[in-house]
């Protein structure tokens, strides 16, 4: 393999149901996930993009939290529905999506 | 919290056993990120380094793999002992560990 141009971390930490910091897998982490690897396979793009889990990225109350590199790019509160719009413009454009970037308070 | 400086995943990915990738998980992924996790308590070096465990970057035959971002350096064939040099002179130093780092055809 070659070292993909982005790589994309999902947090998919998990932690017990009622637990104070709360957490990505509870928020959907899972349906994230699974919508990258989705738009990495209908788009071909293993070449540009390296995607897997990770655990927790620090700021848990903005979960879904998606970390892009070597861009350093925080994401939150991330949905499968954005997921498209990041892989096109960000993953694939190099632009970042202004709208879900975490704010330098968080990150 | 504020953005470390430097982030570290350490593949923890899984497979089954005889599975013909391998996994970092059979090859000590988590004594490796317990190493760095006390390296990171022992040093207080919160503000400085992100560690977390990641599902699998890639080159699964030189596993226990870590990347390191937003430098984009990924170490192979880690062991615990490794992980005090990785600390000082890379995460806190910003020098690459030469011997450790994945040759150009693997990453």
């Amino acid at each position: 393999m070659s070292r993909p141009e982005r790589s994309v971390f999902v947090c998919s930490q998990q932690r017990p149901p009622g637990h104070p910091r709360g957490c990505c897998a509870a928020q959907g982490s899972q349906a994230v996930l699974q919508a990258f690897w989705k738009e990495l396979q209908a788009r071909n793009a293993y070449e540009q993009v390296g995607i897997t889990y990770s655990g927790c990225l620090g700021p848990c109350d903005g979960g879904v939290n998606v970390l892009v590199f070597p861009d350093s790019v925080l994401y939150s509160r991330v949905k499968p529905e954005d997921v498209p719009e990041i892989f096109e413009k960000h993953l694939l454009g190099g632009e970042v999506v202004a709208r879900l970037a975490a704010s330098a308070a968080s990150w």
